[in-house]
């Protein structure tokens, strides 16, 4: 079960002007279940994207990357669930396009407008037909409010579906961000992972909103792993509509702080949502790494950490096994790093320093702390200023189970 | 239950002229538990080492690379199962002194001929009055023929002793080469992991000695990985007694090419029968990847492909589960991939090409591969020549539980 998460409700996800959705229950890979999504953004929208640096990319991947070169004029996002059309080849593009040629169609603007998404099994074509059969249902129901139900159609092996919103006031104008994520790293392999869209209506060009989401992701979506596999589908995008009214945000200004933050602690949201919901994750654990020369290195120690699947099965079983975690900090890699000058910490018990368990650590104190569903793990490096955060859960029986036994 | 691995017999393991092994309980962990092991070595004997990349390396280890440093002469190896002695500091350190201390008096040696290794629970404190009390029993029951008792007196959660021996001759002399291992990479990540012994009786110089011990090394230990975990402790020696009456094995020659090869076989034997008695193991895979620019990127496929969760737990399953494998190779970060060139075998078969399913795969012949407890997967890059192989095994149930459940 999920780690301490409620889903949102509908009157917590906040319509954002210029943002319609519409959804429908097109059979892709089950009958009677809603797994197709379109998004259509008012003219003027500026849309940015962070897609999987997996080579394996998928179809619409690809589509995605082609059409955001050919135009800043996107007004649709459509998403698919069932089916990640990834490994399909060129038929597999073909399929892509194809979809996005029809919603151009419903909608009346051009086939590169629209940018397509899929989540699902691998390696299987995508049941193109029925995809088109479902879009016109999912155009005619087209509505601002419509976000909870956006949250549920993108679910594969979510449990809980995520969503969240902020209101921010901007040179006195009421603004809006909502944004709604399914998946888990890599979580899920055959299910195509994570997908994150996140709509403002603040004014803003382009380059601004580039700027903000490459903060966000590297505050947010990057700081998560759950098995330290990346998929072929992970796509992130942040859309302004430019609707709201309110002066334009420029780099650097108070409003872009505002903005910037809001959109990130939105982004946080769904991303720790996606751990909370990892397969089989009983424990929520955030791992701090502060003291290091470079953010670079604090990332890999922590990286270290959240991928030992020796660290994962200790926190599975509610036992406080040092010896672990200081094993996997002694394999980050990291040039000239003495292990007698750093301090390990269990919340706020110091455990280890000088190459050894602290002298005060008593287990009792360990083991007290292991036993909540949230913990933190944090190294002090102690050769510079440098800080960074990772989220990730525990390796428990059901993480085997779900993939092993997913496609029986 | 070890995956195709049968323990050696007693007469299986040759002696070695020039190495006497004695062994004793001393109680270090478990009362009348085989736990201390002394090799005796013949004057003139050289002794190569490989050790363990982990900063947090354990104090034996330490102590090995000074006496290493120190002496050529080295006479004596001390090797204690129960307790690491790693993350202890200073104590630690004095501890693993103190032990050759005690071994150089009963041998009539010097302290720094002796080299010590500890395998067991990381951070707590060596036992050192223990083992003292052990050594003089130890040391009173030295045999040439004593290798199957050796085996078994490393092992830690090892189900079964690991051995085997190599008969070769070099000008015209016969040549014996033996050898022990124990553990599981970083399996068992509390009980510090991969040591392995090699000993011949070859005349051969140090540094051609080195040159072997590399060659074998990179063969061998360095392409087997359980869960990609790296111990404190690992260490992997190769001695020469030099006693053979062969000419001298000069680098380069027929000879060098025969004594390498047979040391290379004893460790690729002991390398493997590690990853196929690693924790809750059931199938032993073979990953090769050919055709690459150099053999390291061949490694980093073949490595993303072995440590990931979800392709581990597929092969645990018996899943035919391609998309996850070929996930895997797309983010193994390797600079202009061109996924739609390679080619992907199960065992014989072609499953994958163009960047998705071979036109005549059909799922039956991968899962009928899938069964069996040995599987190879093959890699076809086609940008080179150059070519890797990793052997791994799955990902069970009984890895969580047992790295789950270790202490408790």
């Amino acid at each position: 079960m999920p780690v301490k998460l409620t889903p949102p409700s509908s009157s917590s996800l906040s319509p954002v002007n210029g943002v319609e959705l519409g959804f429908a229950a097109a059979g892709i890979s089950q009958p009677n279940r809603k797994d197709v999504l379109v998004m259509k953004l008012a003219q003027g929208t500026h849309v940015a994207g962070v897609f999987t640096q997996n080579k394996f990319c998928a179809a619409p991947v690809q589509v995605c990357k082609t059409h955001l070169s050919e135009t800043a004029g996107i007004r649709a996002l459509l998403v698919n669930t069932g089916c990640a059309n990834a490994g399909t080849g060129e038929a597999g593009l073909n399929d892509a396009k194809q979809s996005c040629e029809q919603v151009s169609q419903l909608l009346g603007i051009k086939n590169n407008q629209v940018l397509p998404f899929s989540t699902g099994v691998i390696l299987e074509p995508l049941p193109v037909d029925k995809l088109m059969a479902g879009l016109p249902a999912a155009v005619s129901n087209l509505k601002q409010d419509n976000w909870l139900n956006a949250a549920e159609v993108i679910m594969t092996t979510d449990i809980v579906p995520k969503g969240t919103s902020r209101q921010l006031m901007l040179s006195g104008k009421p603004v809006t961000v909502t944004g709604i994520s399914k998946g888990s790293g890599m979580i899920h392999p055959n299910m195509a992972t994570m997908l994150a869209y996140i709509a403002t209506d603040a004014v803003i060009s382009q380059s601004t909103l580039d700027a903000i989401i490459h903060y966000a992701v590297n505050k947010s979506f990057n700081c998560i792993t759950v098995d330290g596999d990346t998929s072929t589908n992970d796509s992130f995008m942040v859309m302004a509509t430019n609707l709201a009214g309110n002066e334009e945000v420029i780099e650097s200004g108070a409003d872009f702080m505002a903005l910037r933050d809001a959109v990130t602690s939105v982004a946080v949201e769904l991303a720790q949502a996606i751990v909370r919901d990892g397969e089989g994750a009983t424990k929520f654990m955030t791992i701090t790494v502060e003291g290091g020369k470079h953010e670079a290195e604090c990332r890999t120690v922590a990286y270290a950490i959240a991928h030992s699947p020796l660290v994962k099965t200790a926190f599975f079983a509610s036992d406080p096994n040092l010896g672990r975690i200081l094993a996997a900090i002694g394999y980050a890699d990291i040039e000239d790093l003495d292990i007698n000058a750093l301090q390990l910490y269990l919340g706020e018990v110091l455990v280890a320093e000088n190459g050894a368990v602290a002298a005060g650590y008593q287990e009792a104190k360990g083991a007290t702390i292991m036993q909540a569903s949230d913990i933190s793990v944090r190294v002090m490096l102690n050769r510079g200023d440098q800080k960074a955060t990772i989220w990730t859960c525990d390796f428990s029986y059901d993480y085997v189970k779900i993939n092993a036994e997913y496609r029986s």
